[in-house]
């Protein structure tokens, strides 16, 4: 995209983990909410989620110091039923929120094979990937969903209505990272039209509308992202993000995306009422384990020799991800200028150690 | 397409109803095997999913004739854990299969707030979202999933992989008919391929690819179905696909839908072993059934409220269906001559009164 080579700054895991934790603690949060949000973010900004990861830190303060966040929040879990619960988060931080809703459906999957928790009152959790994730380190099938205000457009429709409403789905694989499917149900992600702007460079087809719901491939008249299938088959994607909606914010008893307060703001002090929905599935409440792995070990195979289109590769969902957490790990985490500059800024703001480059 | 108009036979709900069920008891099915496909089938057909309704019933009896599929199996559950179990098929039909599952699953979903069941050994089941539905009858929400033989490409891969691998989701709403998604997780059926190229029309772009996984709209030149998302965004069809596979086939301990004979033949006497995999949910698990259906019935007033494109309407999942559904019911389920010369043949075949117009 240009001429110069553009070498990011790079920070290694542990001490981005300093930095957001001791932000975190010193706008007065718990140590739960530090903990779980800094957690989530360099979960993303390792795997390469850079939407999802880092660059947040900086929102999330804000929201904090608006008041839209709870620092200290008293979250609820009411175990309604033996595989069923649900979590009031008190209007604290969504991430932290997701573990905790994570942790009790693992401990209900062990007890009755399922447990599931809808969780109300919370706020933007981060990526979804993260709890799936967290479920199949404890050996479990994870999924997570979440609402969001509106940007994503109905089929056949003028105006945002959906969020980009994500999935995500993990499996434990034994000898190898989970298989892991973190996806909105739009074809893009709303920052994507950003980025694209930012660079002139132009949209891929049939993803985005103007403020008419007619297709536009210019980041600057973009005013709604189609949902997944575009604008012959986004009756499927807006489906999707319907199941989203319903088991995210109904099931929990919230008000639906369309009614959410922006999380851009301006409003940052008024919480916004997000819902979440989570499901562990425990893989041996329906065969046993080797016979599980053994599928899964054939499947990957399976898909892994299929022959490649010339210059691709085929790949499971998460390969991707766990190739660049290597990376990551290794040579550090990438930061352009500007979360470079906006870390540099929080740090003088909330008087803590600069990050440190690696 | 034709410039004759061609007005279809029509047959009544309960005259089908009558047709398929004798068809299979002279086929020598138990009653639960006849009461399960006839159910099945005419559901499909009644909703306009007629990929999925009576023109299957030909397929079905030359299975059970080949002795692909058991007229007479034992099928056996097991409830492993409180919300979950796992069900032998015993090579029957797969909409015994899906109606017993379902059942199984109502049942813990009342008693624990979720149930889950895996199938193994089971055939083809028709229309996923027929068991879907089958829970929100009994006011819950319902899921279903099924793999299938390989006709979808994976993400930058030249070869088929996933089946069509449904997924259907199905939400009581009081006063009105259920919110019911029911998709494939590639664009277009398999069969609209068929049926395009039988009329001489060519595909959308975007959705079918030739024996080198180059994109065709030519149906005579398709090999294989691209994921939903296409050429760009297939990692998330594929994705979803294999979510589906993981969770029918891998949890049920069944070989993964690349390795199945294929549904067509030639092989009408080997079982495929097909697994299934159904969700249900109890809402009041989570939130009480008021707060629930109030958050329905708002989420679904705002959707139906968006301004939709010109010559559009914006519907919610499932509204197509049920205004089919009205109308077939009253004027009858339309016939094509193949279908209707089909069932002919399959009168004088079984030994039964043929079919009676409306």
């Amino acid at each position: 995209m240009t001429s110069t080579q553009y070498v990011p700054q790079r920070v290694a895991v542990k001490e981005l983990e300093r930095f957001i934790d001791e932000t975190l603690l010193h706008c007065g949060t718990d140590e739960a909410s530090a903990t779980a949000v800094t957690r989530a973010l360099v979960t993303a900004s390792r795997m390469g989620t850079d939407s999802h990861g880092l660059r947040l830190l900086p929102h999330y303060v804000k929201a904090l110091e608006g008041g839209r966040i709870k620092a200290r929040p008293a979250m609820a879990f009411t175990r309604r039923m033996p595989a069923t619960g649900h979590l009031d988060a008190d209007d604290g931080f969504g991430h932290l929120a997701g573990y905790t809703a994570i942790e009790h459906a693992v401990d209900m999957a062990r007890e009755v094979g399922i447990g599931a928790v809808a969780v109300g009152n919370s706020s933007h959790f981060g990526a979804a990937g993260c709890y799936a994730l967290a479920a199949s380190e404890e050996g479990m099938i994870g999924m997570a969903m979440c609402n969001s205000d509106p940007f994503v457009l109905l089929h056949g429709s003028q105006v945002p209505f959906h969020g980009t409403n994500p999935i995500a789905f993990s499996v434990p694989v034994e000898g190898r990272s989970p298989y892991l499917l973190d996806m909105a149900t739009s074809s893009i992600p709303w920052n994507r039209v950003q980025q694209y702007g930012a660079i002139g460079r132009t949209l891929p087809p049939d993803v985005a509308a103007d403020a008419g719901g007619r297709l536009t491939i210019e980041p600057d008249d973009v005013a709604a992202l189609l949902p997944l299938g575009g604008a012959q088959f986004g009756f499927k994607g807006a489906g999707l993000a319907g199941v989203v909606e319903i088991l995210s914010s109904t099931l929990s008893g919230m008000l639906n995306g369309f009614r959410l307060l922006p999380m851009g703001g301006p409003d940052m002090s008024t919480p916004r009422g997000i819902g979440h929905f989570f499901l562990v599935v425990q893989p041996q409440a329906f065969t046993d384990w080797v016979t599980f792995q053994r599928g899964l070990k054939e499947y990957l195979e399976d898909l892994g020799s299929r022959p490649a289109l010339a210059d691709r590769e085929v790949l499971a969902p998460g390969d991707r991800e766990w190739r660049c957490q290597a990376e990551r790990d290794a040579e550090g985490i990438p930061m352009d200028s500007a979360n470079w500059e906006a870390y540099e800024r929080l740090a003088k703001e909330v008087g803590i150690a600069p990050l440190r480059e690696c």
